[in-house]
């Protein structure tokens, strides 16, 4: 029999985990002093205003199932929360989406300053480097440096920044159903996928597992995007804790643009069993990432 | 008997070097295809644009020292000069310093547009750390990661990133000399030591050759600044490739504000006769980074 989603219980278990993420950013963001402490004021207010945590949570509990240290698995899963928190606050600035409001409050450049806001960005992504890098992260080099590479690679061109780049100029493009799918695991999905990585990489897990993983992440992270693109359709500003409605404004293809409502949202859940169906030989050591899909597309459906 | 400083012998040396540093940024930065393709273009135009390739000539010249693969140097090297670039691409937005010419062209964003310029930035500090990472950068992870640390402490809040902080409130500030020489260490010393340093890491320096050369590069980077700012005053607009009389302008303290200009101008000379000094015990083997430290002064005494 199918194991039930307590969704009450999970998002008591969400909230705790990203209660000791943001606790860990804490310290891994020590204040600075001089002139310049307006700086660490700004990377700090955007790295500790909160959020779910959804990445950190894919770390701490993939790296569970490979029995990794706890406090190494954290390391891992903040410098990644940095990467994010790094990625929205540049997606933020005027030049780029020009966002005044996030996670319902105001922005990073809006809170300080443009200047200062594109400073923070570089600051976080530099310093999840640094993380991942000190011996504190793992006993084993060969281990670290394979987090900084796969980092970098789900964070840069062929990445993240790329994705984000197909994004602002998506108005001037007709993109179809398969440019969007790439967009997205470009631009959320390989994060995500290193997210869930790092928990098998700091594990040393067998490559069979590692396929299962990013079997999972694979498909994770589409489910997330088709539900972020319901919410924007769907959700209020309130409710969201941002702006929404952007992508019809812009005249942006999305999968809900593509596929209509209903059909996303179809999507979304058979994306969802497809990425449990991954975690099979996990059995309930991962129940947790079997949980988060169902989040995932819960808040839509 | 002093060796004698041949001004052209060594710009020629500068120039084929500078001239392999693109050749390797060429082949480190791969085109990209698709929509996304502006991405790689504007990271394209700002590293194989030229420059003096000050930095990437440092960790070359400071590796040969140790015996160094010189292909492993110059992937140190052109991951180094990626770092430059991006803080230069950050630097120059409107936001920032508001340039519209660097190296007698067209800045990124004025050749792209501000949000492809903010992304280039975000790629090419990125690709740094990829291109460290990789195996091919040296056979030993544990060296790596020790690259990896490294620069992402020169280059983030406590480095480069901090520095540009601090240079940003300035204005604000009535700044003394030693807390102008801080800034400086942030902002231009600590890429220009760790260019130098990268060089000691890949060769498994012992612990006093490494005190030398950082001995060296910190005389080096301040040398290197005060010059800067000399020719900020001194310089034309076409003689420097950018826009001059900034510092003035903006009201800045700089080492030539406190120190008037043949101050400095003493200043630096004495820094690059201790830059030199701390290279003795490498005899020979190092009078191409001497000639490094004459070069610097020379462009303003």
């Amino acid at each position: 029999m199918p194991r039930l989603f307590d969704a009450e219980a999970f998002k008591k278990r969400l909230n705790e985990d990203a209660d000791r993420v943001t606790g860990a950013l804490d310290d891994l963001l020590p204040a600075q002093h001089g002139p310049e402490k307006k700086l660490m004021q700004a990377v700090r207010y955007v790295a500790l205003l909160g959020g779910k945590r959804v990445r950190p949570f894919l770390t701490l509990h993939t790296a569970s199932l490979f029995g990794v240290d706890p406090g190494c698995a954290m390391r891992a899963a903040a410098a990644i929360e940095m990467v994010h928190c790094y990625s929205l606050v540049h997606d933020d600035l005027p030049a780029m989406d020009d966002d005044d409001l996030r996670r319902g409050q105001p922005t990073c450049h809006i809170q300080f300053d443009e200047a200062t806001a594109i400073l923070a960005g570089d600051t976080l992504l530099t310093q999840a480097f640094e993380v991942l890098a000190e011996a504190d992260t793992h006993q084993d080099p060969a281990v670290r440096i394979e987090l900084v590479k796969a980092l970098a690679q789900s964070s840069g061109a062929k990445g993240m920044v790329g994705g984000q780049m197909m994004d602002l100029v998506a108005p001037e493009h007709e993109f179809e159903i398969s440019e969007i799918a790439r967009l997205q695991r470009m631009k959320t999905g390989a994060l995500i996928d290193f997210a869930c990585m790092s928990g098998a990489i700091l594990g040393k897990a067998s490559k069979s597992a590692r396929q299962h993983i990013h079997g999972f992440s694979h498909d994770l992270g589409l489910a997330f995007q088709i539900a972020d693109d319901l919410l924007d359709v769907l959700g209020t500003e309130e409710e969201v804790g941002k702006r929404t409605g952007k992508d019809q404004e812009q005249g942006k293809a999305t999968f809900v643009s593509l596929m209509g409502v209903d059909g996303a949202r179809e999507q979304a859940l058979r994306l969802r069993d497809q990425a449990i169906e991954h975690l099979v030989s996990f059995e309930e050591k991962a129940d947790h990432l079997r949980d988060m899909a169902h989040f995932v597309v819960n808040r839509v459906s």
